[in-house]
């Protein structure tokens, strides 16, 4: 790769002359400053990270596969994910999965991206396989596909929700309805398992038709809190599998005229900004989701720029923030 | 460039017969798909817009620069314009703007951008001459600057203005306050200059300490709200620049314990999806932001693909959709 130094050189000026004429510096003369250029363009030397990545022959893209954009969840990704990029010299590029097959691979493929961070995986995607396959690196965020190793990073939801469960059940909670997220998401999975097992150790469990799955989405937790409320003897607390569809749940609540907390409590799963106005003050499961989404663009970059290092999986923990959709259930 | 027809005639075959072997219609042999195959390879020939727009050696990713990928007004931009691009074989590439000069010239220059859709433009922007100098094709989303020429894509707030204070002024209301958005911003200005003429129309003024500015941000009228409310005797409306300073405002009087509407009526622009909410239930300005966001994606392409066709500016209009933060100021 082309350096200062051979600029320097082919120029007949000293390495330091070679930075100062670049960036314009009034104390280098006009004409050493057209020498550097000149040798600087017949060498394709460029000054910048993407001009030398480009340089050896490589791209500096980095795709985001995402379903729904209009999901404020992803706003909180993308944008600490695309800072952390941009500090390494690269860029985000969004993709949306509009199906599961081809496109998204062809996507990847066609737009020349050096590696790729999977936020929208299932767990019988076959786009890991694919990327596999095909050599493009990747990072699983958030969500994993068992099948096809990568490296990842991931929340670890056991504490938040063990500590959410047993002050809800140690304020007289016994009825707890659930509105999870799909059933092939590892998130989803996971965190309806560690739900399972954790009312299990307080010898409870989950009616069957107290629990519903759908997307994480504000649909998903507008419909399903109108379905387990409109009952005559509903859950006295509703679990959701995110904040998202918590906060459809918390608005169908409000539509129908039910007050949370009084007359039922609503939990969610992210912390997202919007959950803490003071307008919403939802009870939720946090974690650093900024932190991980600037650590999914280092581990990409990392993994592009070498391609043959160990997986590496990066975890979050979680803990549980009690405001005010929480209460001891009605008498 | 390589049409079906030149690989129809390569692989002597009809040109309806290159479409059919291309998506692997089981019609046709195996035989004769292989020789299209053959040909379309050796031409050099794409099924794809994209790949179409490589073998005329242009790229295929538009730009989008934002200031806060966080600020819930850019999801409900980027989602339809990244539909709209995707569908007319283009991609999203985000650019923030950091800072007002270099880096973002530099990035847009560096990607390889075929254009540019700004929507953080400030009457002084440096950005706007910097592409024209260097013939990167541009539209202005939301806000424009007078100093150079593009397509463009706006808002007409007038309609949804005038609605907006006839009804409050109606209403009974007569100390009206306001935290705009930013000064440099022709959308800005003009929300502003608008509010201003019309409450004149009505023999009305803004006070001088009743006024505030700054970003389109949650911070803006958070903390608006609370220098407004904190007052001995303070406005009975309060309006806002967007939705985004809205909320915020709408937060801080509920954590300052300050009922809404019955002590203060508060008014934003843009109607977000969350404005809607059954929690919140905004009263503001309504425009099509959906449709405005995939018209600039269709400018762009445009201007793309047709240089040096004539400008072109879309207008949306705009109007007041009166919810539950407005009513009779308190007696």
């Amino acid at each position: 790769m082309i350096t200062s130094r051979d600029v320097a050189r082919l120029a007949g000026v000293s390495q330091p002359t070679v930075s100062r004429a670049l960036r314009d510096d009034p104390k280098v003369s006009e004409a050493t400053k057209k020498r550097v250029r000149d040798a600087a363009v017949a060498l394709g030397y460029s000054t910048s990270p993407i001009g030398r990545a480009l340089a050896v022959g490589r791209s500096t893209r980095v795709g985001l596969v995402v379903t729904d954009l209009e999901n404020q969840f992803y706003g909180h990704v993308i944008a600490p994910m695309h800072r952390e990029l941009e500090r390494l010299g690269y860029e985000l590029v969004l993709i949306t999965e509009s199906s599961e097959s081809g496109p998204v691979t062809e996507h990847v493929m066609g737009h020349g991206l050096c590696g790729v961070v999977l936020a929208t995986t299932t767990v019988d995607s076959l786009l890991p396989a694919r990327l596999r396959d095909r050599g493009v690196p990747f990072v699983y965020f958030n969500r994993t596909a068992q099948s096809v190793q990568a490296d990842s990073v991931t929340v670890d939801p056991e504490a938040g929700i063990r500590e959410l469960l047993r002050e809800v059940i140690g304020s007289g909670h016994r009825r707890i309805g659930a509105i999870f997220g799909p059933r092939n998401t590892s998130t989803g999975e996971q965190r309806e398992n560690t739900v399972r097992s954790v009312l299990d150790e307080h010898g409870l469990a989950l009616a069957h038709r107290d629990v519903l799955h759908g997307p994480f989405d504000f649909a998903t937790g507008f419909g399903g809190a109108r379905t387990l409320l409109d009952r005559e003897d509903p859950p006295t607390l509703v679990l959701c599998g995110n904040d998202v569809v918590a906060l459809g749940a918390l608005n169908s609540a409000a539509e129908m005229g039910v007050a949370v907390p009084a007359e039922v409590s609503i939990v969610g799963f992210d912390d997202l900004p919007t959950s803490g106005w003071a307008l919403i003050r939802l009870s939720t499961v946090a974690y650093d989701l900024d932190e991980m989404s600037r650590e999914a663009a280092r581990l990409i970059v990392a993994r592009v720029e070498e391609p043959d290092a160990r997986p590496r999986h990066t975890i979050y923990p979680s803990r549980y923030v009690a405001r005010a959709t929480t209460s001891s259930p009605r008498a």
